[in-house]
């Protein structure tokens, strides 16, 4: 980044904190529920006087997932829909859906490829999986374009029945894949269906950020490496560590108003107001697919939030930022779920282990009866 | 062997086993780690003199396994990639890659046929299956240099962010896969990337010596065929078990440097220098698969011992093969866990048992916190 537009940045990213608008924010979060069921925490970033605030998560939790009534039906705890599954992937679309029905949700689906979808419905009989993506290597040229439209109509048919759609996971990087992804996300997000962006999602949404740009109901959820491409392509410059709070909310505004989780030792969660903090001690074990856990959460956890807000009347909460709240969440959750599994099985812990506790670290947070 | 040679071989051990060389690995893997912490033990082979060590294993697997940090991130305890499975087999690759990520690995690939991908994948979502290679029956044979070209393209594309190889099980003996396969070794070869041979990896070493001459990143686990089969083609004799640590000194100084974990009822390793014993008791039980787990497993202590070397600043750890660490390690590991399944399943056990025990078997070694 350019001396003069890091100091243009900087000088509105301090105009930002002292404005109004951030004390408000401030406020919500910190009084979210109020009295003492709730606490919360400031703390300063490490420097550059950055704001970060320690989430009151297992309020957050407890607030926003619906209370189980005799009286509910089928789908009003949820309808996901992963977008992702490959001729490579297919245990990362498996790991976002089954966590998504693990936490409550009502219906979790998954559109992946041909090759894919035998693979995933052989894990569970609890997902229902379309096979009707296509990679290049099973589309020849002159027959991309009405595939292309096929699939879209395909999936569209669909769309106005999902609470949330998670893209990414196991989706692969084929180019003819990618840009039918892209017209499914530019479908979802006229249908006002709030979207999870992870993995190879990210890959495509790095290089095509209109997808995402001014959309409040997007959330991307980078590791340290798309974190870093990211702030690459947004900002470009270097992550920096040293006001790693300050940088993200640069990001998060750079990008427009969507909600970006920094996924880390501590994650950090922004929309380009306030930062927050998840900083819960999870576990020491890195194996592939905790991200894709997170992202079925996230979707779950921020549609309950959407349902919450919108049959709210008190206006602290009606201005609450849904997408917020679900990386809350499903940042604790994951958290606590991969502590509890890392206890029992220490190194040996796989994903699949941690998915069995999400149930029971939800229990301990936010008993069902 | 004629005799004149086997003299020849005879003086050039004899000279060689009271060499400088010999009494400084002998001095560094008796004093690894030092202290009352680890136990070492020499004992004289049978007869001839040849001397073998009894692994200080526990020492080894505590030194070299890495300690679980918050800070670490996915990735950094360890990508393996198993190439092998093809229409026949699809058990052996699955062991050895469940393994290595039971152990503790991040991350654990698959590189097979298609036939053999879509079970695989169904196995464990927790696997990253690539339906890469093709067996001859699924080639035209003017297509084949083509295809070939294609696959070494692919399969060299995820190349350099494997910590290690483990090239053959269930790979089966097809002409053309085979040829593949010995592109990637080549491959893996000039990336430095370490390899462990087993089953049908050994069939296609054994016929063509120049893969792994030389290699000090390749380790063979020859079981008691394979072994006869080796010890025909390089020494030119029968297997004599009258001296078994010498003539294995002598098989790995003529392969060149390559490391090699005979296993019996007693495993005997050997880099061409100090051979060293692991006669832990396992099971009587000798159900499929267990050599699978073990190139699984050597291939995950191989990279840890790698990197503890690497980062290590002592000189006496930096002359440590880390190979012949990964094997002692890896040995032990199996051991315990197939002595805990048997415990449990006595005559009913099978490997997907044994496999269940690896990670409390680590934890009783090494406990993770």
């Amino acid at each position: 980044m350019s001396g003069a537009i890091a100091s243009s940045r900087c000088l509105e990213k301090c105009a930002w904190e002292s404005s109004a608008v951030f004390r408000r924010q401030l406020y919500l979060v910190r009084s979210l529920g109020g009295g003492s069921r709730y606490r919360t925490r400031m703390d300063m970033a490490q420097c550059s006087g950055s704001s970060t605030l320690e989430a009151d998560a297992e309020g957050v939790i407890r607030k926003i997932t619906p209370v189980m009534e005799p009286t509910r039906y089928k789908g009003q705890a949820g309808k996901i829909a992963v977008i992702g599954g490959c001729r490579e992937y297919t245990g990362a679309p498996y790991f976002a859906a089954i966590s998504a029905l693990k936490i409550g949700a009502d219906l979790s689906h998954v559109f992946c490829t041909k090759d894919a979808a035998t693979v995933i419905k052989s894990y569970s009989p609890e997902l229902i999986v379309h096979p009707l993506l296509e990679e290049s290597y099973s589309v020849r040229d002159d027959e991309k374009a009405s595939v292309s439209a096929k699939i879209l109509t395909e999936v569209a048919k669909w769309m106005e029945r999902f609470d949330c759609l998670v893209v990414g996971p196991g989706l692969g990087r084929d180019p003819f894949l990618l840009d039918c992804v892209s017209d499914i996300m530019r479908h979802a997000r006229k249908s006002n269906v709030p979207t999870i962006i992870d993995g190879d999602g990210l890959f495509l949404v790095t290089n095509n950020l209109d997808l995402v740009k001014e959309n409040s109901l997007a959330v991307l959820t980078p590791n340290i490496n798309e974190y870093k491409r990211l702030i690459e392509k947004v900002l470009n410059c270097e992550v920096n560590e040293q006001d790693a709070a300050g940088q993200l909310q640069l990001l998060a505004k750079g990008i427009g108003g969507v909600t970006i989780l920094r996924k880390g030792k501590t994650d950090l969660i922004c929309d380009g107001e306030t930062v927050t903090r998840v900083s819960t001690f999870g576990s020491p074990r890195r194996c592939g697919g905790q991200g894709d856990i997170l992202s079925g959460s996230v979707a779950v956890f921020s549609s309950w939030a959407r349902q919450y807000i919108l049959s709210n009347k008190q206006p602290t909460e009606k201005s609450l930022n849904p997408m917020v709240l679900g990386c809350i969440a499903g940042s604790t959750l994951l958290r606590r779920a991969a502590a509890l599994a890392f206890e029992n099985k220490k190194r040996a812990t796989l994903t699949t282990d941690i998915i069995e506790f999400l149930g029971k670290s939800l229990e301990s947070i936010c008993p069902a009866t």
